[in-house]
């Protein structure tokens, strides 16, 4: 894919399907010069008074045929999303309007615009950092209020301005070093290797930071996989569709808004969980070496959380044991497990719990009778708060950016140990540079048409 | 359902779902306090100097959390689609932001509009008539360039301009009338007789001409209905999906903007042509007699057009006029019979053609080698054009204005049929006041609340 940024482009901005409105979006040094060819305003005026982020009533035709009535919305660059000329078109949201209005377009010159064309104009006319560009397609796809400020945050430019904070420290250093390699002849040192050491070593403390805040991010962004284990006839199915359809029932109901609910996640206080499908896995204990354990237990291996669940009447102390060694053993050590005694319903709670050696970490509930399901649910909460809500920390939730703070990381180390091994500037100037370059390619500032190529192209059209 | 034109409405324009923007419109005399409480301009200006039509970037904020970065449009009153002050907020089209920014709006006391509200008070408010905002649901939901047409005609007021015009021509005579019965005592006629009869046989004629075309009207917001009839075997299905598959090709391509593809539905040079199921019938000529061929055949009687398809190789002279004879002793007189012979590929065409005593209205196909379905598709649009497109004709679509005008009919009617009898001015003035009343209907200057409910209900929400 080869960017024309010439070409004008145009594209649906708004959901496809039928709606009260919709707008088509015109980006281009001939914008004006389109719409101006099939727009007439109803006002009168001609359309090259018009202002700057002005809004205009009017028709547009089809040599004599009026295909709609619209408003338009005029941008003059460089203030507008793109820098560049845009109109918005804001259209009766037939299927059939729309077309004509494209085909209109498009008969005059403009180009169907490309996955993520205008935020890729934006970047490339410097309205915002890659880094913002990214956030933009995080901010639209983001579903949850965690992801969403996380978006929010990096399109504002936070994360972009901690970076540029890093880079600027580490051109700082950068130009001591060259300035020694000017002076190589003199065996001068410009920088105090000490103080020099400090500042890597604070920068890559400070880039290991930001890259560790991926796996977080990654998990706010995707939800928080949780499996739930357990014998069969346990109840697994029916506390995971007690699970489901409360939420489900809380879902605003404000019309027109409804979202797109994904059959197995659940948002509780703004933060995804997302249900592995476990079924099939038979993890009791007698079966716990049969074949084909393995590769279900890959599964809640991914886990970030797994859910033990158990039939109170059935189970005792030595099983359960049993069934969270089991568990524990198949899993990460970051992996938190919550052992949760089912059917409590059945039974009196304190004799279940005496049977179970009162141990402090169950959590006793009926999936059927729905008792205690809040219970589980703050368990769920306590451990993302714990885990991930560091709300003032940059977390970052972009694989590019996590691989590019890696890289210059290594570099830094490189550099570490060079000025502890007293290597000579040249060296570790390669090193320095290296470094630099990562940080940049975070912001765009270094790019290749096939790196720009794969994060636009996973854009929606007409953003 | 209860208008409070007091509140200040909220509601999605854009379609559902996520795209890359999405419009929420609102609109009341609250609206730019309800912004202005939430809205900070990047520009720094103040709201309260913002202009109408004018557009702003900024952050909406939810205390001091930023919801989005948006553009807000602006319209003062009497100037918005409305004729009430009307901010319109173009957000990323997140589901999640979405129902943020709603639910802010509501908390401060917005509510959520009613299906069609917005252009139900923009006819409340005197920005169009009852039928031009009739004309605004029809326009969203217009699928071809027929119904496309006749919705943007009535929209900008095509119809309801000679709607007026007939109102206009019977209050003149309404006033000759009243003035006779003022003078009543003293017998004068103001009013020529000769000339009034000739103006009511005018109106009649034409407000006749108008409900006609209802059916018109009707076709082509609903597609004209075509019924497949033929021999088992003789390739109904066949033909079917060929029409069908073809139109799926051709559906343009520019991404976003695909088209709700009905079923059974093709459109033809923007004329909708809609497919009868009538799998399950079996009009052979041996089994015309058969039990329950009544209840099959009412489909077929409610087609504009039945394609009788037979088996070129099997059926000869006899058979093909018996089972023409049958249908058409079942169809109206005004419907199309196209005689459709098929598996033409299956032998020679000339010797067919002489079996079948060289009829000129046979049309040869091969639904199986796709061969002269142009051919059957081009009979279908001759029918069209001949008896759908009058393009300079009034058509309407709306059942409404269909009993309006046949009701005001009835009463101008009773005025022809009095002033022959010679009937006193009273009695005339209470029929011509029952025309008026129908024709004002039409334009909504007399409405019922429940009127209002039944139409606008019927509208999106957002419009």
């Amino acid at each position: 894919m080869t960017y024309h940024t010439d070409d004008t482009i145009i594209a649906l901005s708004t959901p496809p399907g039928s709606g009260a409105i919709a707008v088509l979006r015109l980006s281009g040094n001939k914008a004006f010069e389109f719409t101006n060819k099939v727009f007439r305003s109803f006002s009168g005026k001609d359309f090259s008074s018009f202002k700057s982020h002005t809004l205009h009533f009017g028709s547009i035709y089809d040599k004599e045929e009026v295909i709609d009535e619209v408003v338009i919305s005029l941008f003059k660059n460089p203030l507008s999303f793109t820098g560049e000329d845009v109109v918005e078109i804001s259209c009766h949201g037939s299927a059939y309007i729309q077309q004509r209005l494209f085909q209109l377009f498009i008969k005059q010159g403009a180009r169907v615009a490309n996955p993520g064309e205008y935020t890729m104009r934006a970047f490339m006319n410097g309205r915002m950092d890659l880094s913002q560009a990214e956030a933009v397609a995080d901010l639209v796809a983001s579903t949850s209020e965690a992801s969403h400020r996380i978006a929010l945050q990096q399109m504002r430019g936070g994360f972009s301005g901690e970076i540029k904070e890093l880079r600027e420290q580490l051109i700082h250093f950068a130009s001591m070093i060259e300035l020694e390699l000017d002076f190589s002849e003199e065996d001068v040192q410009f920088a105090n290797r000490n103080e020099l050491k400090e500042l890597v070593s604070n920068l890559i403390t400070h880039i290991s930071d930001l890259a560790s805040s991926f796996a977080l991010g990654n998990v706010i962004k995707n939800g928080i996989p949780v499996a739930i284990a357990g014998e069969p006839n346990a109840g697994k199915s029916t506390l995971l569709n007690v699970l489901l359809n409360e939420e489900r029932a809380i879902v605003s109901d404000i019309p027109g808004t409804t979202r797109d609910t994904i059959e197995d996640e659940i948002t509780l206080d703004g933060i995804r969980f997302r249900f592995i499908d476990t079924a099939g896995i038979r993890e009791t204990s007698d079966k716990i070496e049969s074949l084909g354990i393995d590769r279900t237990f890959e599964k809640i291996n991914t886990s970030a959380i797994v859910i033990l669940l158990f039939d109170a009447t059935l189970s005792d102390a030595a099983k359960l044991d049993a069934a969270i060694k089991a568990v524990k053993e198949k899993t990460a050590e970051s992996t938190k497990v919550l052992v949760v005694a089912n059917k409590s319903d059945l039974g009196n709670e304190a004799e279940l719990r005496s049977k179970f050696q009162n141990r402090e970490d169950l959590i006793f509930i009926s999936a059927k009778q729905k008792q205690n399901i809040e219970g589980l649910k703050s368990k769920l909460m306590e451990f993302a708060n714990a885990n991930l809500l560091h709300s003032n920390q940059t977390i970052i939730t972009n694989v590019r950016h996590f691989e590019a703070l890696n890289n210059a990381n290594v570099a830094l180390k490189n550099v570490y140990s060079g000025l502890e091994k007293k290597i000579t500037g040249d060296l570790l100037a390669v090193e320095i540079r290296r470094a630099l370059y990562h940080l940049s390619e975070i912001l765009g500032q270094v790019t290749t048409e096939d790196l720009l190529g794969s994060i636009f192209s996973r854009f929606c059209i007409g953003k």
